[in-house]
């Protein structure tokens, strides 16, 4: 059986590894800041990348694969994208067993050789858009690592596309937003707030950075997602120039935008508790575990009958499984199961099967309700359909009753608490997303985040439509409204 | 349009790369021996890793992901493996600004990283049999590259089993050597021969390796995939000992298979021919390619004409499109399809339509007939059928032509011609596979590849019961059926 998870009023950090340990969703590797995805980890994001390479392929986009080490002389060529990732980069010195005339970097994101090889292929406009996006793994040597939300390699899909003019970049970089948003909320059931990052928060070499973020159960944010808008900054650094309709040469104009395993981190802080891991039915790798309750004379009997069950689980689409294991009690399998995030337990014993029933318990509400088994299929998906939305719902009911519109400092500052800032974050910490008005000044945005460690999580894209007053920091005009949190 | 491409009678060598790099599949990356897969080729390889995915699970496989870096003393700890490996590697010094304490290489495999990881999941044979694979580039810097078949970097997949018994380790070996074959032969139309290495061409650090081994045009062998058993090497230097059912303590068994990107070359070099791309209807992106021929007036009409077929053949599951643009003749369509590889051209004019007819053309045949156009999506499909079952039986009959058996030295040294050991290797050279007995003598098949540049390809499954008689190269008693030939 698997240890005993921390609780998350205890520790929600440990909580969180102890998660993932036990549901053997991933394992420290002995490679620095690197973890390994096990199976079980793995199969939900094969699950989340099925989901968001399919909205890809809708919105017209192509996969590629693009080498994974990079010329060191790439990384240059864009200066606020070098000095951004060189602290990270790991560097190839080596290769063949001779010492190589210019080192390469593992990719840390691609946006360098993929414009150096877009190049090769924009001459014209009539060979643009280029819409491409790569799966593949990342890597980024970071100080500080924790399991799927901060590793220093990480796997992602890497978008990059190029195009003629500037209106359909940004049209491009908030489709993709959009995309995100509606991926998040739908299929992993994590509301997000979408935004813009401020100046000091954007990515290293763009115009602008679009963000995705959500609620965790300590009330810190979670970036789940950004969409840039890189302007001509590659264009311009890897000279991709195309003669234009009106007979011009013009540089293309480029968006990047990705998400990574971080997703499953996000996942897991926001639908799990104390008994362990708790998954939208989209992703669960098992959907619904037969539990027979074995006894010795009826055993034979109750077996076959699950053994129907699991048929027609199956035949409806559900992913079910019979653990029909005679070495561990009935209480062993619940916990187990539990731990690992099946949705559904269905419970069967000699008096279920002479009644025609099956007991289900719901993994998100523990609801446990004897069901008839003719019907027991649709009856399932139902309650698969309704966990879905549960979550969702509850995910956004938590960020509604954590979020405070603040009008001045000291509001804002009573909010986090006046000594609250420990890094591990517990659920008892106070807080939560605050709302106010912002001058937009990097200067008043540091200030607040070395005091609190409090962040400008985005400018939300809603509600900037009539910003009127002062920045609720340090009295200034307001620019914008801004969403305000401390953050992983 | 594309660039011309040179006949295969005039450079076979070059011809491959013409056919890459005009049909868009893949191109020269400023990283060294490194490409880039282009969207064309990554969806045949989406494809080809569709299928293998789905086998491996069909036979109880689960995916897992590993980290890209391992400790260079991981590859010290099987002295085999690393003897054959270490040349190959790229190394990291440097990571996050400091030198590190310990190098790593990026994986050429991952057997180390992940037997190091077994020994912390391998308690008792009920944690057996675990049946991992990875999905991943993997990195071999090779002195003399070529696209696809010999690049530093590449994709592939990596099937990591641990196992209670040799009996199962074997048996494993074998299914998957079984899982490629099928796959190879019913998804690609590569016929292949599976057979086992032989000593001197066994995987680093390998009990025994099995092969799957292709004909390519110009008679030269391909090694399409590889399955190894690897005995206790790999539990014995990681020192993974498990509980045994009898309460031992016993080292796991290990196997470990793959393919790779390297199948995208083997499908060019078996298939296609010299107006470009020929692809198996499972693998093409594009199916089918309807080209309208627009005459001023009837081009409306024909045009809605074509839409409606279009409709109806992605209905019926076909990858289809239609090709409107009108900067290009039909003649220049007609090439550019060719080269990129769609299996079928569906010509319709205005006399077409009028007779309800539309032209196909198999791009395997280059028949062309003028079907009805009512019924046309099961006509395709039929089409499509019988293009899969022609590629497959042409690629033996092919083998079968080109395969010899000989009986002693002089006979298979006339098959490969007294000076035919040209590197770039001519579809005019003589040889192919040559099926011989062998004493089984590394001395002996050392000598022969020194010479001529013939290797032993495999110990092939079928035809080892009754050897008897003499090596054909050296006289002595034999031990195997071998087959011989050049290889890539």
């Amino acid at each position: 059986m698997a240890d005993k998870i921390t609780p998350r009023s205890v520790d929600y950090s440990q909580w969180f590894i102890d998660i993932v340990l036990n549901a053997k969703l991933a394992d420290y590797s002995p490679v620095k800041g690197a973890m390994v995805i096990r199976p079980r980890g793995y199969a939900i994001w094969e699950r989340i990348q099925a989901e968001f390479d399919r909205q890809f392929k809708a919105t017209g986009h192509q996969n590629a694969y693009f080498p994974m080490l990079i010329p060191m002389s790439f990384l240059q060529k864009e200066k606020d994208h070098v000095e951004g990732f060189k602290p990270e980069l790991a560097i190839v010195t080596h290769g063949g067993g001779e010492e190589l005339e210019e080192p390469y970097c593992v990719r840390p994101t691609s946006e360098t050789i993929i414009w150096y090889m877009y190049k090769n292929w924009i001459q014209s406009y009539r060979d643009l858009p280029l819409l491409y996006n790569q799966w593949c793994s990342v890597m980024r040597w970071e100080k500080r690592t924790r399991l799927f939300l901060r590793t220093s390699e990480f796997l992602w899909q890497e978008g990059h596309t190029a195009h003629e003019t500037e209106k359909e970049a940004v049209e491009e970089t908030m489709r993709m937003l959009g995309v995100y948003k509606d991926v998040a909320e739908r299929y992993l059931c994590l509301p997000v707030i979408a935004g813009r990052k401020s100046e000091a928060e954007k990515f290293a070499g763009a115009v602008a950075t679009y963000c995705i973020e959500a609620m965790m159960q300590d009330r810190k944010a979670l970036q789940a997602g950004t969409s840039h808008f890189l302007g001509q900054n590659f264009g311009k650094a890897f000279d991709v120039q195309f003669q234009s309709r009106e007979g011009r040469l013009e540089y293309a104009w480029a968006t990047s935008w990705g998400v990574s395993t971080r997703l499953i981190g996000a996942i897991i802080m926001t639908h799990s508790d104390d008994k362990g891991l708790v998954l939208p039915p989209t992703l669960a790798p098992e959907q619904a575990v037969i539990v027979p309750i074995l006894k010795k004379d009826s055993a034979p009997a109750v077996l076959a009958y699950c053994e129907k069950l699991l048929a027609e689980l199956k035949a409806s689409g559900i992913r079910a499984i019979l653990d029909a294991d005679d070495t561990q009690s009935p209480g062993w399998k619940f916990a187990e199961h539990e731990m690992n995030g099946v949705c559904l337990r269905i419970e069967v014993g000699p008096r279920d099967m002479a009644e025609g029933k099956a007991m289900v318990v719901r993994r998100d509400t523990g609801e446990k309700v004897a069901y008839e088994v003719a019907g027991l299929p649709a009856t399932a998906l139902g309650l698969l359909d309704a966990m879905q939305k549960n979550l969702y719902d509850k995910a956004l009911a938590f960020r509604k009753e954590n979020t405070k519109r603040v009008s001045d400092r000291a509001e804002l500052l009573a909010f986090y608490g006046k000594d609250q800032g420990d890094e591990a974050g517990t659920a008892t910490a106070t807080g939560g997303f605050a709302e106010g008005l912002w001058c937009g000044d990097r200067e008043c945005e540091a200030a607040l985040k070395a005091e609190t460690k409090v962040t400008i999580r985005c400018l939300p894209l809603e509600g900037q439509d009539h910003v009127e007053g002062k920045c609720c920091l340090c009295g200034k005009p307001a620019k914008h409204l801004a969403v305000f949190a401390r953050n992983y």
